[in-house]
């Protein structure tokens, strides 16, 4: 198999994975993958019912939007994941979701804090709401500003120690190393976010010992990470 | 097959898609579809439980009531149906369910409020909900009068740009081009209102940029939709 | 099949399906059924894993809770079903859950408010919360006197027509015409304790018209019923 | 089977049903056993997917941690269970997840109070949460100190009438007879944990009768406890 025939696989999987884990509905959501040597994306189709989507489905394009093999048309998130890609230089893959409890914070217009050690498993920090967009950049070029509003909110923050982000009154985006990788920061967000809002119908003033936060990143992410198999 | 069993067997479908979708349980819900050439309408019958229910068990009726096909009693709320069609001339299905989060901002007596773009990207504005009936409303032909209040509370709105609302202290009602898509919209409908009721809970003062609402909508509804395959 | 052994299945039936619905988990929950003219009711055994169960597992006792048939122990909640079925001369079933909103609402200690035709379709005003038993009572026959205060809580209400009640800091008993019939409350009573939380979390001040309350009671069980095939 | 084979059985399948009750996603949660007079402990191997994990996968170690056999790291929660089974003489199983309503009310750092039956038939006592950790506890042996932090807050609580613990900022332990015992009390701890958040959002301001709590811990714990076979 072929690297892209490969990576159609891989973002296909990661796009199947969404539905498995009720993270979307309908033909919501989408997930890409990137082949940095090559320069080439491969992302979901525009509106195809996932029980129809098959592997060479997937669109293949370049960083500038040109699509280099596939039938069909890119998500129409496509230029928002672009955006992503040529920001974050060591991200390998990008994940939409309008996931439940995602999207409420992302209407309530609220960064999910960082409150527990589930959350600080894989977010170093809160999970940063966008700020609102202008009438002009709105009506400009939506999908590429909503990408550039992004990176703009992460401003010096390290983008692979917060692999997500809201963007305000719309929903999740979350990225890691692989589509895989960023499926399952989508899977956390949404569970994080789920925890974040009950704890904050039970206590409006949440909060954490920084101590412990770093601990927990740092135990599975930092320099002398001791979780999992090593 | 003839068009009233091809209508009947897209009924059938439709209705058993509200059990897959979770939005019913019980004999709960219906979903009906129109022929419009023919002035027919078919739908659920009442009380029947979803899984004995099969497409011979439509009911046909015209659009006064008068049962055209069919052995069973047609659903209680055909009333509201048929004033529906004869309001909004381009329906093409109406599918009413008592979901769980519809069902809970009918009974606050309030309309949710669009504040995210998953809820605009099929709702150009908030999904009212209808005023209270008067007592002789109710002791009258209730079923059509709901209707009647349904078509008052829309007024000036475009029933193909809101294909929804809640009806005060009871559930919500949605439709569509088809029968299949009247239920795609209680499917979004439940969804957003349970987005919505999170969202509140976090932040009781919401609110969403008209530009942004715009935009989405008419990126998958406007002259220049260009979400899907097109 | 003799009667009994016919009244076991249907008990047996009743109380899987309590599980089917997903309103018990572990051992919780029990079901039972009455045969007036034989003075016996059948009732599910105390703590049996709902995966090891059979039909002939169900113990038959009489109104003084003097066993009749069976092999294992009967509910420790079968003191409670005794007095109900003594209490309230029309019903068939009865049945009692853990169900996550209803108990809620009991350990809340209040009653389920009518906002909603769903539950005015079903149960004719408010689901009424027991009040706080005395120490004497707790401490004497704890089961038996769980029953008295549901029957002194309804005092001339009329149980056919509010098919079950929140034991106050515990959770809900249900009954009707058949022990199907009780387990059909259950999933009604828990579904509206959901409802009615969360518009109860939208808005604290939900009110129902009575005309509409009445309507919708009485279009399924007035003299004049119009729902269902009749 | 030698009784390490048949612990490392029935420690694995532990593990597997807090998948099973939804209690656990991707690698997180675990749960070990302990063998009393070998002064042996399995656990679950650290970060390993659930759906690749097998019984032979299952670490042994002794009381100080030296692994006694197994290929794999163990959890790297490991330290906190073996001060449990050390500081605890009576159990025989411990479990970790971060259940949701379990993990809101550690991150809302708040205890979860006894307000119903379901809560009481289990747990004596409102289910506590610990205190913060210092800067040194935190970046000294974190694990081993989470353990003695729970310890602490047990005091002369008896661990066996309330086999649980909320970490602040965390998420729930619990332990029991067995390692499938603990996972029952995880189970438990959610969905006292959900009721008890639903109820919180209605009545701020529960409470229950002392004497009803009594009534029902001892019901089923007490020496003459009557719920169940005997």
């Amino acid at each position: 198999m072929s690297s892209l025939e490969e990576m159609k696989k891989q973002v296909f999987e990661a796009n199947m994975a969404l539905v498995g884990h009720g993270l979307v509905i309908l033909t919501w959501g989408n997930v890409s993958g990137i082949m940095r040597a090559e320069g080439i994306v491969v992302i979901k189709p525009s509106g195809v019912p996932y029980d129809e989507m098959k592997a060479e489905d997937m669109v293949a394009i370049d960083l500038d939007g040109n699509k280099v093999e596939g039938k069909l048309k890119p998500s129409s998130d496509t230029a928002t994941h672009l955006v992503l890609y040529k920001a974050f230089k060591e991200i390998g893959g990008v994940a939409h979701t309008h996931s439940t409890h995602g999207a409420a914070w992302a209407q309530a217009g609220m960064s999910i804090p960082l409150t527990g050690t589930t959350h600080a498993d894989y977010f170093s920090d809160a999970i940063p709401c966008t700020r609102d967009m202008t009438q002009a950049e709105i009506e400009g070029e939506f999908e590429k500003t909503t990408g550039d509003v992004i990176v703009e909110t992460f401003g010096n923050r390290n983008p692979m120690h917060i692999p997500g982000v809201l963007v305000k009154n719309h929903a999740p985006f979350t990225w890691g190393k692989s589509p895989a990788e960023a499926v399952r920061n989508s899977v956390v967000l949404e569970e994080v976010a789920k925890m974040g809002a009950i704890a904050h119908s039970l206590n409006p003033n949440l909060s954490m010992n920084d101590h412990l936060t770093r601990k927990h990143f740092e135990r599975k992410h930092g320099p002398n990470a001791y979780y999992g198999q090593g």
